[in-house]
């Protein structure tokens, strides 16, 4: 099955392994007139990238994107836009026990019983390289919603117990852990310190604001808007709960809590006087800010002894060599909000053709 | 956009709004020689009929289905089976005061944002009517897996505050709000009494539970069985959040806790210890239980007094009438299981072009 | 498969047997605020129906078409337009036999490979009335199209030997053939009778032009312009081939021969001497009148005794009963147009997208 | 608009412009399993190399394709495969005259209509060279077919007015312009030079053969396997027409020299008297050898004086410098090969869910 492309108008197609020549991602359908260059792309592609604190595995990566094709003096032309990531620190011998054995909360199971094998050299297309195509394209996405200013911005929200209680923006890029209030992200740093110790490992929760969408961007059935980030979001691997606006939590909730009033604002433009809706009705943008979270499971490899099967059907004990990030989650908020951006971009595009007077617009 | 349509093999779409003719969808590549009649439909849309208790709205709906293609002699041609269900029971002049402004928590102001006008009888496209043709789609899905051994059930876990705290498969069909427990299911009858009572309205979570799945189904990146299951969930109408398996909590736990051990079953073959991962590794199922939960908010339309705006731009006080649900939840029960049902039966269609070894059983 | 739908952004799914309930054509992603009226589609349906000269079968179709969705207030709402007509006329019994051989040039024997069995009746679902849906969907995409200045007119170019030699287009719904040359068409007339003398049937070519079509419409790669018309013709049955311009004759023909020089009109705008590109150049439309052909083959149902094999695997004789056209070209006419219009339609709300510049105009 | 990829099941994704650092195609969907090495692939490119004959360009290129993903241990993984060819001779400074006018023939114009401006060098997007990645994953899907019994064979009918007149299948490789036959082949070089010498250029006809089709494949509706080759063969640069099995001289055909009689094979298998049909009958394949034909163009670029417009809006003389080949048919004959390989092999994965029994092969 052809499960590597995501979108619509804006498309992208993902395609590598951990242990291959590269990663890499074909965006076809971004408009003609962007400007993009090598460095747009960089820039989010480092904030992924392993070795950044002590929390992340030392694994030199490189990581250095080649637009190869799509972008013609500064601009996108309108055709497919080519990035690649050659993968060079690979050691492939690292690797092999784990193919003999499949490694619980890995899809080594689940890959030899759809496939019939695997690409077992560092969970091959299930690594968390995988990634890296995703973000080149959600770079060049958010490029382009930043032209219309909209703003796509992913924070991590919990570690484990500990939960940010304030809201420094530019806080989160100053510590390792992507939190906007530096107290919390203390906290967690002590909490990631004793999991290690412990050859354990943390999950997560990330969060993500997007500021200036218009209003009307979604469609009213199976194309909403929050249904379209679930499945964005749900398609990052490790990822185990999505929420938009007040989410599980409306579960408890009643009408009158729950119901954001409509108000007009000092501008006489229309608002909201709550947003537990999370910026979406009845599947399309209000115009309010866009709010959604990603639960985000523990690191499944850990130094600690697990129990598993092998794969000639015996039960064994394990121990995972190797340094691995004790929590997925501070990687996983650039990979969010990429994953946003592109929904968003699609979103805008397809929205192009909502009515009759957006075609007079362009071609009356 | 072309939002109405769902599913990439076993493909859906769905149309009609709440006061036109009538409400239908169109089922496009059912595999050929699939056992079906209306009556094996109708049993589903009867689930989410209103009138059937006291928490549902007493408007008379017939719904009564009627095959209008792509059945033959009893089975499935393998062309598009299209249904339809007459809207009979609907009185237009009930809903022209909602013309005039903005309900909080509907669609009304997205609509007119995104098309300009809206057909404002009874919610339109995004009325609840809507999952008729959900549900009859996904009637034919479930019984596709049927006749695979597999089976989709879906049930209410909480309302409000109150959570099932037992599980009796047959109590589901016994009370009217498909609670596996019938004492949870007393006790959130007095808690909804309580909501009329206070003109407001409950919101509560749906659990699903997937059995006899093989594994090996889904994909590795973005067409991840649980991504598509994300979809398919927030793609209904005031679903506010998602998750599988441990979900939410993964995000709270450690590895050791939330990684599940394989095992030998007694019978020889793969099984997992625990299932935090809801049945889904790396985006394929694994073999076990597929498990997930849908956050459903309160219904939005309540008697009480709420703060709006009108199209013309006043701040004004409303007061719905008519008489609205409660709660949305019991209604939504079939949904969730309808919808569960389409993503599995296009999953098994697609992953039947996997490997090599599959052909070869076909074309050899 | 899910083999019924066409169209990107302007997408169709259609439904229907000749001897099911009726057929039908659910439209999504058509802009909201086109006027729209069930005598729009009406119109489109006469010009397929059977019974209307001496060369098209008498069987009477009424063929009313209705408007179950997707239109408010005569303005379509953005939402699905579902269409459908229903099966009045069909008699069941009359096709009987038929289940047990295979008719040459039919699509009985394809369909039992491929499904293991068929509705036998009347062609079931490769049944001409199949374009009933198509015509359906194609009056509404000509109807958008007509508001931006575009229209799409197809006629019939050659039967048999006869070939047009003048061109009037109001001549062109005065004769029953739709030939825009009343000689050619009374010609044609007498080679048909001819034909039904012998029990025998004819082929013929359409040919369709489009006018007011602005340049930049198609794309450069695999959605080409003119592939996706080829497509989108030789999907109605009974077509086997297609050309563009000078189309095959292009073969035989040299560059200083088949190039266009690019000239500038009196109005100082951008026009080409020649076209041979038919309007398509690099699978772009390039602003001069789109040209194409269909060659459409004789009706396979034919009185003359014809060898075959039955269910049972003998070789017999038959002869096909019932009156039958003795040409197809005439009723496909529309056919051809409406596949136009579609393509036609999606093509202008795919663009949309295509530089920045339009995303300015409707965001910035 | 997302317009470079092409197929549902086994779907490829190009990119790239003759110009920039590479071209090449994602192939997502193969299934796991197939044999597959670089080589496989190279042999297909080096058909479409040019520098093979005096009647090709003699500008080197060496065309190396590189595997990027997908492959593990010798065999296909199930997951994209990646493949890419750098761009080593090209030079941009060739092509900087181009940028000031329009090319009669060419897509310059269109893009700059479309796009806003465009990348001039060599063709950019709508260079001969963008057919690379359509062949790297055409021999991928003939390795495919091959597996299982399946082969498909383009070669070259026409030439200018030489047409082909005896078939040898050896031959088609033999001589430079890919001809089944060895005197036509001599005369269409002798044409040629006439051609070359005359600065002009030359039209004419690939033909394309399937062999080991199982009947089944394809759809009754918008998807039949014809309407498929249509779209893929008109998605090559320079067709203007396509036909199969009888074709346009359907047209002029009567039913009862176009009907196929069935017959019983020597086998007691099914079988046709004659294949006007070309082994497609009613979308569907029947069984028979599947045959069809593609018309192209003259190459545009020839050393000849032409009229055209340049971008300041005024009309000029042009001579289109650089050496040309003075045909494309030849180094198109496996491209078309490929597109019919791709639609082939997604025709076969599609067809695995038409019917239950199929599922109950791989599930049951």
């Amino acid at each position: 099955m052809a499960g590597s492309s995501f979108g619509t108008i804006f498309r992208i197609s993902t395609w590598g392994e951990s242990h291959g020549a590269g990663i890499g991602v074909v965006v076809d359908g971004c408009p003609a007139g962007l400007p993009l260059c090598e460095e747009d792309i960089q820039i989010f592609l480092n904030r992924r990238k392993p070795g950044q604190s002590r929390f992340a595995t030392p694994r030199k990566e490189d990581d250095a994107v080649e637009i190869l094709s799509g972008v013609f003096e500064g601009k996108t032309t309108g055709t497919p836009i080519s990035l690649m990531v050659r993968n060079t620190s690979q050691r492939s011998k690292d690797y092999s026990e784990i193919a003999s054995y499949y490694r619980p909360g890995h899809a080594d199971y689940t890959f030899d019983q759809k496939y019939g094998f695997r690409d077992y050299r560092g969970g091959g297309r299930s690594s968390g390289r995988e990634t890296i195509g995703r973000v080149a394209a959600g770079a060049i996405a958010a490029r382009l919603l930043e032209q219309l200013g909209i703003s796509v911005m992913a924070y991590t929200r919990t570690i484990g117990p500990v939960t940010i209680s304030s809201f420094d923006e530019e806080e989160i890029f100053r510590n390792n852990l992507y939190m906007p209030d530096a107290d919390a992200a203390a906290k967690a740093a002590d909490y990631l310190n004793d999991c290690m110790k412990d050859k354990n490992s943390s999950g997560g929760m990330v969060e993500c604001v997007v500021k200036g969408l218009p209003a009307g961007l979604g469609d009213p059935v199976f194309e909403k808007l929050d249904a379209n980030l679930a499945k964005a979001i749900l398609s990052i691997g490790a990822v185990k709960g999505f929420e938009i606006g007040s989410g599980m939590a409306a579960a408890q909730s009643t009408g009158l809590e729950n119901n954001d009033a409509f108000v007009l604002k000092e501008d006489g433009t229309m608002g909201k006087k709550t947003n537990h809706a999370g910026g979406v009705l009845g599947g399309i943008s209000d115009g309010s800010e866009l709010i959604f979270r990603a639960a985000i499971k523990p690191t499944p490899s850990i130094a600690s002894l697990q129990h598993t099967v092998n794969k000639s059907g015996e039960e064994i004990e394990i121990s995972i060599k190797g340094r691995h990030d004790p929590i997925i989650v501070p990687r996983a908020v650039v990979v969010v909000e990429s994953m946003a951006a592109l929904v968003i971009a699609d979103a805008l595009l397809m929205n192009m053709s909502a009515k009759m007077e957006y075609l007079e617009k362009i071609y009356g």
